[in-house]
């Protein structure tokens, strides 16, 4: 998810790739997904939905408009000629940075929308729920493919962006004295975490990238296309808070050996001698959490840090970071995604659990902390950007930015799987960014 | 009023000064002042009263809470030894620049307070009055006129944010496509505006600032002086719209020999092409106001414009800007002050009405528009600033800013008098800036 | 002299107010300026004349060409028919901000003309000089006057120029760890340096500015006008480096309420902890002088504050800045303008001598450093600026700056007088700009 | 070449990797690049040499003095004892960015080093050369090897730097509105230019990267690793001026579509109209070269060029970059590396030839202009960084660039080839910077 643009990669709409699923189902999904915005929102005021703390977040009432946004006018609009649009203002407020769809408002204004308020907001999509589930429910002849493809896509989008409205609202709350709790999680059993092993892949050939079998996927998975591997190992978890705060300890944020070029420069003029959200107070580091200030657990994984930060404590610990082919890989064998420790709806990493089925498996591949790799985002061999409005950007962001493999514990469940390509800038901190140390 | 600093003087706080004012007048003014802050905010959202749309610019529950952080920390604190003070986050969060108090949250990072929310803000208000009230009502003995002078502070330090509040949430509500009207005034009657006549002024010398007669001022209106005025004309009535339109039409944001050299460049630096809330729209000028959008009407007094763009006018018009001395001999003579031509509460600039009296009145030098004069913001000779932490800051802001006489439309009425100073940076436009011109 | 503009004055040009000159004087005037400006250039090498340290610096190189660009236009190409002037791209290069006169180079880029190189424009002062000199010997019938004007306005010109053009390489030098050294003056025998005394002066009404006798001024030194002085004391010499060492150690730089606001801010932000050229070594403090890095003497001028810092010292010393009315009372008054301790041609300030005359005089309001006042830099009153290319812009700089008096040791013998007006910005620091107390 | 660092990339040193090369042969190579550097210099004033007109250009002076400043650190001081080094005020201003080595100049101000001048700077060249001379005639016993490695790898360094000198002063002239001509070179006979041909390529498992048979290279280049090569077609010449006018002609600049989303936002924040140094003038198009203004020539190689500009252009094509991988096996292959259509030392793009062999060749694949591909600069499967302080770096740029590949008119003939790895920002132009179209 670039800084510049939460949709990052374009569905792949090809009908026939898509598996049938029926109106029955739809709705459903689209009931649950839309309810699960309104969820987070949940326990929310009119002034806390209304914060933007830096030009790449955006307010929760703007994401739950924008994503309100997406439907009316990709499936209403085109299908549903009685249904009457917002306002042009409306139009220009909660576009993102579709050019095809017009003009957008500033986006590091969208703090500054206090009207339309909250009220007219929610109001807004119920009517907009109603109508697409008419829709589903009486779509016009011959026309429920696309709109089953269109609903699909409109309802990743909004998953997308509900991890947005999480990590926004985080960063929001963290300009505030007061540290707000807003989100408290049932605490898994506190354990000490498990030891660092290391997971031995041997070289071979492998196919990269979504196979073309009718699962829904974005466009940049695609095409699957062979590489070579050579041998390599992978840690067992994502590394740890403790462990990055050994890295820490013995001065890893003055060594300028153990940086990137740019990473120092970046250190040095941001002043960063922590990750993000870490404050050291008289009684030791605390983090900035959902649930307010809280002491640091030394088992939980390491979010928050930037792709520079990770390279350097992975030179610092004497490894490196996977490519995401190798991060794929690991993934997708016989030791791979094994599924997050912690239970959904934390929104806080948790700390991983010993592997005890004695299978060495690889713990939270998937939906603990998103984790860099060593890979710039750039399109796969043989790419080739959709036309129309929709897919309209899907290459844009290929460049200046690194590939993130894996989900966090804000990423909704269902909308995450091996192959998934995320992308930031290598300043950026505010999703829950960590590592997974690789080594030859 | 400074950019950065909303109370710019200190009052006179040498009890002698003041005039005498029992309990019971002091309560009524207290109720008065008090009740109208929140009067101003009524009609805004929660959303509304968070917003902030410029480092300059403050929410409307920051000054609602900022206010009553005033009398909690000056009034309560020290006579009401029950007085049970809000947390240390409240207190950083709404001191505005006191040293002596403590450290300040970040003015720019306002809008980012969404907690406490209004109701909390406003509950606090509630309980600082309720126990306010009481003091007055009965007060430690010998304290009576120690609380009267701090109580009168507070209550002209809440009337200065009272014009703030206006003029902040008219420039949050700017940045909105949508133009929400929040405030609808009665129209007084529409005429053409006065023409332009000349009041002449006589050489003389003569005595500057406020005298030391127990009236309340601020310390920056005193010591009263004398100083030698050469003779003078000043125009009638302010500048209109549809003067500055006819500047306009004839290139003077073209023509660098019209500007002062910084002057020029801050019009290069911010593309300046029209005062500030001026929109060319196909149906012509239109103006942002507390009414929404509305059509520019030639003959009202025109506002919002910079120190740089009045000088310019000035030059241009063949004249220039009267000294503040100069406005203030105008303002007490026999040809000042009738007073504002609109109704108080108006909240927006009216057009002067032509003086039909034969006495060759001013007009409007009270309470139509700030009017920007020739003279920098410096001391007054003799000038001591009062000790404290009150009075910490009296001349601090006597550097690069120019003095404004008259106050506006958004200047609570019994606030304003001839003596008094207001001043901003040059180039500054959110409050309600306009000029009057003068000659030789 | 602005930052943005070296010429900040036209002289009157009135030609009743020019006493009369003849030929052969003016022809010798006319040789020693240019002369003494090649002089200041000795011992600068190609490289050395060429830097440009900061926007508001300028190259050696660009001082001598621009100086004959002057002349070249205002003299040579109105009064001399044959004359063949330098190309379109020179003209381009070497005019400073005169809009009428046609457009400029970029002021920031003057360090990116390596060519025309110095022998290029060292034979163009040349050719001009030889042209000038035959204009004087043999003007067209009845323009000598106006000529004379003109030259004498140029002459005046290239002695602010020769100032900026030693506090502009003392500025470049200071970038340089080798600290060339490029200018030694002879010393001055060492002693101790004057104690602080005062000199009382009586309340008055006074007389201000040039009177209109023919003498030569600047437009801004007029008009003469009558302003009422209450009875003040000044210092009977600047203070010292030795003094501000004092106001260091008692934790100046570190306490908010010695500083108007604007000045800590300005403090803060650029990390100001002591004059400019200052530093701090393992042997002590040293200045950075045209000598290269020297030892600091405790009993010489201060020099290279803004006028923040000088503000902030004077509130220290419980003191204040004078006024400039005040300043110039005191000058030509008969204690006053003694004339500098120092040797002419010195370039770096003196201590001054303690009065043993018995009289009570004021050391060094002439020629040691440039003295911050209280006043901000503004007409006086009746003023009106002259019209055409020369005086285009003689009241454009009034604004945002504070005037100084008195000159500096960099300042040509003979250019500087009581009533002279210099200006800078609050900022500003790489001028010899110093100060000297007033008190009530 | 990273804009904050010069030297890319550390020279394999690993002694069994070098061919033998005798002391007659090394001490002719030293003689012929350390010259070679001296005969650039010819013709550039003192003024002209220390020119900066970027903080990623350095002055002549400054690479004169830094390649000299190599030899003494890395050769000299290790291996002759007797060897008297400059002073630490030198070393400190012409150490580049060796943190091993000590504290460095900041590199924006390099242009404000007047002194040491061209005459010190070249006595000291002429010191060293002796010196080195000396050491590789009679080197101390079982040194001569490791001396040799050393010497080499100077060498490249200061080949490197020839290339930067040139394009440094180029862009430093284009500031100066004379455009000055430094450099003349030999005009081609002049032709049309080469029609656009494809050249095809059958998908393969290719091996890509240095291999380790002695020859010299840059650790970037290896370890030689194998890779899966899709089909592709390659064009047989780089893009040529008129195609981009073309492209700019059909509004290439004006099209979002055509762009990368952080090309849009460079393009829109630089005001982005035209590749550096192209002009609009009344007689159409011209280009700033060292031979002055030019008339564009149609035919010749397209240069300076950013990454996005030659992503942009490649999208309108309806083609792409080949990737580094697609780019080394065609310059390697039968089809490849013709070498340069020009000769040497013209310092500008020649108009490449048609092919007349019938043999499909690709023409100037080397020596021509640097050609953006589309891969980001990353290290190569197995990469370790060497240890040490020559070394200390070698990886550190990897983040943020992409790779180019072939070399530029500017390049000293011999140290390029089909395996060199050169890297710049994406926004970068002031190399030479062109492209080659790709295709599937």
């Amino acid at each position: 998810m670039a800084t510049a643009a939460p949709h990052r990669a374009a569905p792949v709409t090809n009908r026939s790739q898509l598996a049938a699923i029926g109106p029955e189902q739809l709705a459903a999904d689209f009931k649950q997904v839309r309810t699960a915005t309104e969820a987070l929102a949940q326990g929310l005021s009119a002034e806390d939905q209304n914060l933007q703390s830096a030009p790449f977040a955006s307010p929760a009432k703007w994401h739950r408009a924008h994503t309100t946004w997406f439907f009316e006018t990709f499936v209403l609009k085109p299908h549903s000629p009685s249904w009457e649009p917002c306002s042009p203002a409306w139009n220009y407020l909660f576009n993102s940075y579709y050019n095809g769809v017009g003009r957008q408002y500033p986006r590091p204004q969208r703090g500054l929308i206090s009207r339309p308020d909250i009220h007219e907001v929610a109001a807004w999509r119920r009517r907009v729920d109603r109508a697409v589930l008419a829709l589903i429910d009486n779509p016009p002849a011959g026309e429920f493919t696309r709109l089953a493809e269109l609903v699909r896509l409109g309802l990743n989008h909004e998953q997308q962006h509900q991890e947005l409205l999480v990590t926004d609202i985080k960063h929001g709350f963290s300009k505030n004295p007061l540290h707000p709790a807003w989100h408290q999680p049932r605490q898994p059993a506190r354990h000490d975490g498990a030891p660092l092993r290391w997971i031995k892949f041997d070289g071979h050939t492998a196919g990269i990238g979504m196979p073309d079998d009718g699962r829904f996927c974005y466009d940049n998975e695609q095409p699957r296309h062979r590489q070579i591997i050579e041998p390599f190992e992978l840690a067992a978890r994502p590394v740890t808070c403790g462990e990055f705060l050994e890295f820490m300890r013995d001065g890893g944020y003055e060594d300028p050996d153990l940086w990137l070029s740019d990473g120092w420069r970046w250190l040095k003029e941001n002043d960063i001698q922590s990750p993000l959200y870490w404050q050291h107070t008289d009684e030791g580091w605390k983090i900035h959490t959902p649930g307010g200030l809280q002491a640091l657990d030394p088992a939980e994984a390491l979010a928050h840090v930037s792709f520079y930060e990770a390279a350097a404590f992975a030179h610092w610990a004497g490894a490196r970071l996977p490519t995401e082919a190798e991060w794929e890989i690991a993934a997708t064998s016989r030791a791979g995604s094994p599924g997050p420790t912690a239970e959904s709806g934390r929104l806080h990493p948790a700390a991983s659990r010993p592997d005890q089925s004695g299978k060495n498996l690889l713990a939270d591949m998937l939906g603990n902390v998103w984790e860099w790799t060593a890979s710039s985002y750039l399109p796969y061999p043989g790419y080739k950007a959709p036309a129309g409005a929709i897919g309209e950007y899907n290459g844009k962001f290929m460049a200046n930015q690194m590939v993130l493999r894996g989900g966090s514990c804000a990423t909704p469940l269902g909308h995450i799987r091996p192959t998934y390509r995320n992308f930031f800038y290598p300043p950026d901190r505010w999703q829950f960014t960590g590592l997974r140390l690789a080594r030859h």
